[in-house]
């Protein structure tokens, strides 16, 4: 058992016309609490972002990269203090340094949300604006195709929460080379992206521009949308990617994979960076 | 090709060391905003509610789905128009009747948001109150546990936006001799859901107590919720639940079950619904 990211609870198993009682793993879901500090004319405010029902565990990271993806925090320099409340496991506090504003539009943007929102009554991906963080420069990545398929196995031997449970998602981020530098799994796939980018975030190493995402399940459009924002170049899903995913990653000049299973893949968008 | 729901996108397929040019489908994957208007001292209001990214069609179903399910409103009765709007499909606007006063509360607190929210600072379900629409009676279900074992053959027969694409959830409703009855499919497992309970909720069908829910996938917190608001009392995933799926089901005396497949499943509540 592993801590509190899963938990052990009696179910009845049913195979072939037997019944057995037994203990089952589950994934623990939980809702986590964002909230952000901020200096004001008025001293500081505090104001709720953002509710995600997530796995607990890393929920610094989760919080940190749920900011810095949807565009409220721009760099370390300008965080001041990330505090996860203990006593009450559901919160994470995260305060800007003074005179650093907070870009609060973004969050409204993305998410339901009871606000007016710019995003519908255009029917394409132009309306929905994201801030590129990091210039774009050129590159020549260079990704044997034959690295891709050992991706999803070296990731699948660190999906410990996965192994018990049967139902977690999963990001892994590796290096050009294929070691792999960081999973995280979660209930919900946007937060396993955001553990994983929080983590670079909090140790100063984004931009991600060197590494290869690996996505456990299908590529959706806000996926990508994140890992454009940390500066990923390669994108490579087990799943299938979505219209809009692949639309993102061609304008964006991100590589998306998907499909990667059984020594096959496809190629969606930024074909140069892969070696046939 | 089905209309708006796939698209047909430039791949390359790599397979064994060989590289194809071939045309794909892929789910298509756009923002949804979800309007309504509402009586008020100065005359009809409108607010925009939500923005979901989703798979084009059944979008009234998803919309009044989403609005019942999350409490905003209560009853067919109270409902005076649904407005798809053609030369500007991302938009659905619910109109109700004068009167009829929306309940906004319930949106806020389940979602991203950028408001206050009730949920955190208590680690447990029970921060998270669901007003029950149908009152709790009384039921004698039993399902032959062999009947569950030929739901997902039969749904994945109509699977057709997934047999195209591989791409995406499903959420299916059958009788409780296993007829199917509803099947819808979207890039977002809460969409699926969402337009079956509203399309039920539009036919006047609701509750749905004489129903057995399958979910393609996972059966986390929210869609167990979403289930009980329809009156639903058995939900059957072919994936994991999670830890507050489970407890949400057994404090609602709802039959979870879980990884059906490979004629085996697990029970999680509810058992004296299964005939085992």
């Amino acid at each position: 058992m592993h801590s509190n990211e899963t938990e052990h609870i009696n179910v009845m198993k049913f195979t072939s016309g037997e019944v057995i009682e037994a203990t089952d793993q589950v994934a623990v879901e939980e809702p986590l609490e964002i909230q952000l500090a901020y200096s004001s004319a008025n001293g500081y405010m505090k104001k709720n972002i953002a509710v995600t029902m997530r796995t607990p565990g890393n929920d610094e990271e989760l919080a940190i990269g749920f900011l810095f993806t949807e565009g409220v925090i721009k760099s370390m320099d300008g965080v001041k203090q990330v505090q996860c409340f203990t006593a009450d496991k559901n919160r994470v506090l995260v305060t800007l340094e003074e005179n650093v504003p907070p870009v609060l539009n973004n969050v409204v943007r993305n998410f339901y949300t009871t606000s007016s929102c710019g995003v519908c009554g255009k029917a394409s991906i132009d309306a929905i604006s994201i801030a590129p963080v990091y210039p774009s420069e050129k590159d020549d990545i260079l990704i044997p195709a034959g690295l891709l398929h050992a991706l999803p196995g070296i990731a699948r031997k660190q999906q410990r929460i996965f192994d018990d449970t049967g139902g977690l998602h999963a990001s892994a981020l590796f290096s050009l080379d294929g070691n792999l530098l960081l999973i995280r799994e979660d209930v919900g796939r946007h937060n396993a992206l955001d553990k994983i980018i929080g983590a670079a975030f909090l140790k100063g190493e984004l931009p991600l521009h060197q590494t290869i995402l690996l996505l456990s399940g299908r590529a959706g459009f806000e996926l990508v949308q994140k890992a454009f924002v940390a500066g990923i170049k390669i994108i490579v899903a087990v799943g299938a990617p979505s219209s809009l995913a692949v639309e993102l990653a061609k304008e964006t000049g991100i590589t998306l994979i998907g499909f990667l299973r059984n020594e096959k893949f496809n190629i969606y968008s930024g074909s140069q960076r892969i070696q046939l």
